[in-house]
Order: C-alpha cells, then sequence, then structure tokens
C-alpha cells in the first residue's frame, strides 16, 4: 500500500502471486523465476462521506482505477533487464511498447533489492 | 485502499473473504451470514528512497503496522449491531470489550450501506 503525490497522486497496491510472497517472508533475493508482482493503482480522492463521520476532513480513498503493472520474474527470457518483463494495462489494453521501455531504468536504483521498490510490510 | 489523517496518519488496505467479494462485485446488500471484511492499517511514512527515484518529495508507505480489525456476518449471532460482529487485535492480542464496544456507533452512518464504509473499488 503506498501514496505516491507530485504528478501521480495515486493510492497504490501491491500484490504477489504464491512465489513472490514466500520470497518475501524468507527475505530471500532475488526473486525466483515465476514470482509475479502486481501493482494497481487508482486515484487518490476525498471521501465526503468518511469525513463527516471523523467530524473533520481527513479521509482519502481509492477513486478510479489508473492503470495496472505487472512484473514478471524469467532470468533467461528477460535477461537484459535484470531478469524482470515489465507490463502495464490501460483500461484493460496493453500499453505501447515505448511506454514499457521505460520501466527498467527507473527500477535501476533498487538494483540491490532485485530491482523491487516494495518491501513486506508484515 | 485508504489514507485516514488526523490521529490516525495510516495507510488501510481492506480485505474479504469470497462471499464479501461476490456481494460487492454483484452489489448486493445486506451481505449475507459468513462475510468476513478485514482492515489492515500501517502508519503512514515518507520514503526517502522512493523520493530520491522520483527526484521530489511525494512518496508514502506503510511503515509498521497499528492494528487489525475484522467484520463478520451472522445475522442472528449478532443481531443487535446490525447482524456484524466486529474485533479489533493489537499486535495479535484481542482488544479489550470496551474498544469493541464502540465500533457499532461509528458505523451506523453508513446503515444504508449495511454498514460498511468500504466501497467497491474495481
Amino acid at each position: 500500500v503506498a501514496h505516491e503525490e507530485g504528478d501521480l497522486n495515486d493510492f497504490r497496491a501491491i500484490l504477489g502471486n504464491d512465489i513472490a510472497i514466500k520470497s518475501y517472508r524468507e527475505g530471500k533475493l532475488p526473486f525466483p523465476d515465476g514470482t509475479i508482482i502486481a501493482r494497481l493503482a487508482w486515484n487518490y480522492v476525498s471521501s465526503e462521506e468518511n469525513n463527516k463521520v471523523f467530524g473533520r476532513a481527513q479521509s482519502f480513498v481509492a477513486g478510479s482505477a489508473t492503470n495496472l503493472q505487472f512484473m514478471v520474474k524469467d532470468s533467461k527470457k528477460y535477461a537484459s533487464t535484470g531478469g524482470w518483463g515489465f507490463a502495464q494495462f490501460n483500461n484493460g489494453k496493453p500499453a505501447a511498447e515505448a511506454v514499457h521501455k521505460t520501466c527498467f531504468a527507473c527500477h535501476q536504483p533498487v538494483k540491490d533489492r532485485d530491482f523491487v521498490f516494495t518491501r513486506y510490510a508484515p
């Protein structure tokens, strides 16, 4: 779970398949082949109905979905990008190839965590 | 997924069992007996490492867990509180009975949604 302000201003939820969760729990890196990590995101919106209950403006919830992103580990197929295949879907349709070429560069700063930003929060 | 500012200042993720998700998807109310809704929460913390990647302070992630809450539907057992049993756990231990007695009152404003704040965000 995360919130990005700035140009994104979204809420994010990060999900992993069983292989991903097992690696997270064991603290093992790199993630093994077959790992799938999904990142859902929604617009960050104020909730007037929740604010009424709390008696002040403090509540933010998930609005409409923005896009859906995946990381899939296949150390052979995606050898040139740290073993990760990156995908983005907008309204159920794959984003352009040009978009996908931008993914790996931004993940470089977390190379020591196998290019995955999300830490495990039990 | 939600963020509460003010005294709480937390991140929340809301999970449902299969019965809950089916009801959400079908837009059916009230939720049937057997519904379980879980609310996880973590402290809302700034992520310096993510900010470095974005080039500005914009990233907030889940810190340490605060508490865990559940709503369980049993229209007979919990008839006096809208059919919902409420539970809170702090560090793996059940909260005091006094804490649990405060739950239902705050859910009254969303009686028309079967006392559940969380809306379905596909």
